[in-house]
């Protein structure tokens, strides 16, 4: 813990006395029992910032779906599997939360009927009926006393256009959009190179490791969600 | 490695210089890019074979689909992601080995089109359409030139009938079958508790540990296999 209390000392407590809630990770959507599907997110983003903004002063509540990371030092850890499970997380929360940050890959759909038990191959052919999940973000962000509200759009073409269409739809504080297209970065990565969107700004960030990015990222989040705070 | 090492000097070297081929872990299935559907196997049961059965002497190809698991230092580990994938490393190696073991949870499934491009969350509902995939297990223990083959039966009810059944099906030459209705063993937990069948015989082994009785395991496969190969 020593080791891991050392950044704090050298970084600038921008977010002391903040609640932040973070999402990170993939979601799994059961088809059975023993049968699931998720995505490929490593979940190291939204890690990376829970420590990032425990280290610059906050308090992190970090709603993680399965990954393989360790529960960081100083964050409160509510594991989740699935998207409503995480919804239902999140929405309990973010009442006494300043800032979220939905960083999660949430699954899209969820199997329609899940099954009981264990699913016979019986068929040569099968098919799995998917439904929608709820929008966390969206939820959220539509809330009447609503936290700083930051969503991440990973696309492959158009990025800076639909990330400023989905920040503004969605009702967001900012949007931290990057280009999945891009094999170097993003998913399963340890690097990443991001645009920063807010309704009166943007900023680039080139390629780096996502620990050094979380901490530009959380000091931006700071600097916006305090502006916002004193209008 | 030191300690790695100490238990091959305590443990009957009953597979030296026989070649065995493991299975272990789940397989994914791809959706497109970033999605794909799996199982909550750990891969704990195929790995522990695959250790004891280094450890009793044996040259072991293991070939493992995604799991959290540190490669074993004795085996050669092939790593693979769909059941496609695993078949293909499989009928390749199989030719030059003594014993398969097929511990692998691999999907009965695959999705019919996958798609190049991660798909729009444009509608309320979705279908996936699903073919089976190749059965690997009874694929090898088809060829004339067989390897001695061992299956895993996981059921839930009538667990001997079937497994019974599925050997005879399938022309294995032994199947460990486990009660997976019991939330104590099998599925991501560290101990197992399964049933054993031959042709002309059968033994039970009570709920231990799984590496524990993976060296039970690998006893009895040894002992059957120079058993048929006497005949």
């Amino acid at each position: 813990q020593i080791i891991q209390l050392l950044p704090s000392l050298f970084l600038p407590q921008v977010l002391q006395g903040r609640r932040v809630l973070i999402t990170a990770g993939p979601t799994q959507e059961a088809i059975d029992p023993v049968r699931y599907i998720s995505n490929h997110s490593s979940g190291k983003m939204g890690y990376a910032l829970a420590e990032a903004a425990a280290n610059m002063g906050a308090q992190v509540t970090l709603v993680s779906g399965p990954t393989n990371l360790a529960e960081p030092v100083w964050s409160n850890r509510i594991p989740v599997t699935s998207a409503q499970q995480m919804l239902n997380a999140v929405e309990q929360a973010s009442h006494d939360h300043d800032i979220f940050i939905s960083c999660a890959a949430v699954a899209d759909y969820k199997v329609k009927d899940v099954a009981a038990e264990k699913i016979k191959k019986s068929q040569h052919q099968m098919s799995i009926q998917l439904d929608r999940n709820p929008d966390i973000l969206a939820t959220i962000a539509q809330q009447i006393e609503k936290p700083f509200c930051v969503g991440f759009a990973a696309e492959t073409n158009n990025v800076i256009e639909y990330a400023s269409g989905k920040m503004q739809r969605k009702n967001l504080d900012m949007i931290i959009a990057n280009d999945v297209s891009n094999k170097d970065i993003g998913f399963n990565s340890s690097q990443n190179a991001v645009t920063v969107l807010w309704p009166d700004g943007q900023q680039s960030f080139a390629q780096m490791d996502k620990s050094a990015l979380a901490e530009e990222l959380i000091r931006l989040i700071a600097k916006q969600f305090e502006q916002t705070r004193s209008n």
